[in-house]
């Protein structure tokens, strides 16, 4: 095999299990991709090349005698910064935490590791996840383009080579935001199905941990992996054991697919609109019937997604601010600082609205099976672009609008799926998001694989 | 029978079940008390005695054709004026609220009218239940004190002979004080296990409806109608129906009661601590074992209270607050108003030390049983009393004092029952709390009942 680091995960999964590919010669060819793209794409804050060979070697041992114990076995993954690794830095995207040295696992890295998969290191993210830009990484597909974030670092791995999948974290979208910005696959699972304990917090009620892949099956099979109930997590919920791809192929035949007639098509680029409304109908293709539906208290979501986690976040990082305000970066203290003025009556206020938010949506997916939105509304921007002007006259910031589409999911806990759906006209890829109902995420894998097989483009690499 | 209204509820609903006394008899009974004693106590903001005398004498018939449906089938019963009552006016003490009229029945109403109980009317409640002095009732022991709060009219109305029982709420202390100062039982259920569902709010985590009897197994009859599972109220427990007076009899031989070397008894007159620990001391002599404990976090629950209280109201009291200020009292009107001032950071400050503080007791109660302590620090004070001066020369308000030993178990939502246990020099009642583990209401009601057979003094009236 010449370049095995281009493998998607199940088809390198299938070739370890034949014994035709061994995980430390795809260790060493993604090893050998880093060397050639990470000085464009930097997505890694520190790369741990010694253990992943000694890890991979392992793994060609274990496998030669027993064969793999997972389809994870073997497979090199990225492992964003957020996330503790015993005895590698974990710093989080900050000097706050530089030098930080975790003493144990998060529980998702225990449990992939567990399963066998081979780290090649720790992905940048935006500072503290409180941001989805990243800056410092670069974008595969465009390397003056933003790559998004928080887990920036991770979406860009998997996009150029140098990871097979990654594991990602999303408060408001950061697994999803660069996910598409880089034409590769995210998921943001249900509240409480991956335990995110060891992994630094910015919100107890929006954190998320998930998988990014370059294929909707891959994703499915690392979250597999990383779901599953940890008592040390108090929101973690009591899962057991599941196979996700189960429903792939099963056709799509009266499946309700949910055409928002409002807020996901508002102040979206063109390019990125057509693409997703042609997916949609290429769902319609496969047997989907579309269903329209209004968007329960959409426009509130912003005001709900600020007036919760800038509070929390702000309480998490309390001690930290107070000795250490000078290591933080402006946007991010800024951020934290502003939220310590927030009165707690407009905290409960915005968690008040978002529970009937949270009721609007589940009662709306009482007429249909999934909901399919664009999942940002722009594409990459150029890295010094800090604005966006729509032709109705009005601006946002970047993040305002990158995190539009995807922060509703993370305040119902439902679970969201990003997958491309084409490139637009400066080549840069289009997310389509399909969120579903809670716990319902095989149905998201259902349709996403079944869109994928349809367009023919899954596991495409950035043209590096 | 001379004074019927003199019985409490299990005697009342033997003389029931026996034939031997009528539902309308025993309601005429207590409306004729109300008569003579209702001018100086004043428990009731409504009398419904003509819809008492109708359900009475609908009870009359049922019981004489086919016999009582539950322990509570005819027994009078006074209902908090927090607590809806469908086409009763129900103002929660507040000029904000006057002419209210609710359209529906709380759950708690519902769950006793179909157990048969027959209500007397809606008694008083500091207001909003945002205080625990009910200013306007008298204290049944001595007129010229309070009675307690917030369900102070419940609690008068038990200890007066104007109930047999009645329905209280607690959201620091408001069934358990009232009760401790009036000489009657009192008990605020584990968090959950009693909806909600049409009770003015005050707190989202905090709130808990529970009863008020003249023994402690009465409170447990009351308690097992008013508990169960109700969809309406999101923090309502999957529970089934349980007999909570099962234990009653059982040996306290092994079981281990804590008693705190901190805390409870710090800042105490003396002739309470010495009622309470002789009541220990009684404990042990019928074969309980006595195991000193440490208070974890307990100096921590006054300021955790506030924090997670104060904005809650306030939030709950917003609109309210803005369209209706001048009609609130000017104590809980200066709170609310305050409250609006806390950050959301100092109210996730809170509920993160309440969540040690829960571990910390849970842990607590590896060790102990049940937890004995007094209920309050001072038995009623003379209405005009504002302040609590301490041997130690510090001073507290009476209300922080009356909350300082029942606040915990809101905050850990544990199950607390307080029975009396004395009366001090100038006759007036001291009450005993027992806090025990979450759901464990039938071994609390095992050891108070094994108390008051020791003591002989159950179901004692005022000496009105």
């Amino acid at each position: 095999m010449s370049e095995p680091y281009r493998l998607n995960l199940a088809t390198a999964a299938q070739a370890i299990a034949d014994l035709t590919l061994l995980p430390s010669e795809l260790t060493e060819s993604v090893l050998d991709r880093l060397d050639t793209v990470e000085d464009t794409v930097s997505a890694y804050a520190t790369v741990t090349a010694d253990s992943a060979r000694q890890a991979a070697a392992v793994a060609d041992g274990e496998i030669d005698a027993l064969g793999p114990r997972s389809p994870l076995h073997g497979i090199p993954i990225g492992v964003k910064d957020l996330i503790d690794t015993a005895g590698i830095p974990t710093a989080s995207g900050s000097l706050v935490h530089a030098g930080r040295v975790p003493t144990a696992d998060a529980a998702v890295v225990e449990s992939v590791q567990r399963a066998g998969a081979v780290s090649i290191g720790k992905t940048h993210t935006h500072e503290f996840a409180a941001g989805v830009r990243t800056p410092g990484t670069n974008n595969p597909w465009s390397p003056d383009r933003i790559v998004g974030g928080s887990s920036g670092g991770s979406a860009a791995a998997v996009a150029s080579g140098t990871a097979i999948a990654a594991l990602g974290t999303d408060t408001g979208g950061s697994i999803r935001i660069p996910a598409a910005l880089c034409g590769v696959v995210g998921l943001k699972p249900t509240y409480g199905l991956v335990p995110t304990t060891g992994v630094t917090p910015l919100s107890w009620s929006l954190d998320h941990v998930g998988p990014i892949a370059r294929t909707v099956a891959d994703a499915a099979t690392l979250l597999d992996a990383m779901a599953g109930h940890d008592p040390r997590d108090p929101a973690s919920l009591a899962v057991t054991a599941e196979n996700r791809r189960r429903l792939i192929g099963h056709e799509l035949t009266g499946l309700r697919v949910g055409v928002p007639t409002e807020f996901f098509f508002d102040r979206v680029v063109d390019e990125v609109r057509d693409a997703v409304a042609a997916a949609i109908v290429a769902l319609v293709d496969l047997g989907a019937i579309p269903v329209e539906v209004p968007i329960p208290m959409a426009h509130y979501a912003q005001a709900i997604r600020v007036g919760v986690l800038f509070p929390e976040a702000a309480e998490l990082h309390r001690r930290s601010l107070r000795d250490s305000a000078a290591k933080y970066g402006d946007d991010v203290r800024t951020v934290l600082e502003a939220a310590t003025l927030l009165p707690a009556t407009d905290y409960l206020r915005a968690q008040r609205a978002r529970r009937l938010l949270h009721h609007g949506w589940l009662e709306m997916f009482a007429d249909i099976d999934v909901l399919a939105t664009p999942t940002t509304p722009i594409t990459a921007v150029p890295a010094e672009q800090d604005e966006v002007r729509w032709p109705d006259g009005s601006t946002e910031t970047v993040t305002d609008a990158l995190l539009r589409f995807t922060e509703p999911a993370n305040l119902t806990g439902m679970p969201a799926l990003t997958l491309p759906v084409g490139q637009d006209s400066a080549g840069l890829p289009i997310g389509m998001q399909l969120i579903g109902r809670p716990m319902e995420e095989s149905r998201l894998i259902q349709v996403g694989a079944a869109l994928e097989h349809a367009k023919g483009s899954a596991g495409t690499l950035a043209p590096l």
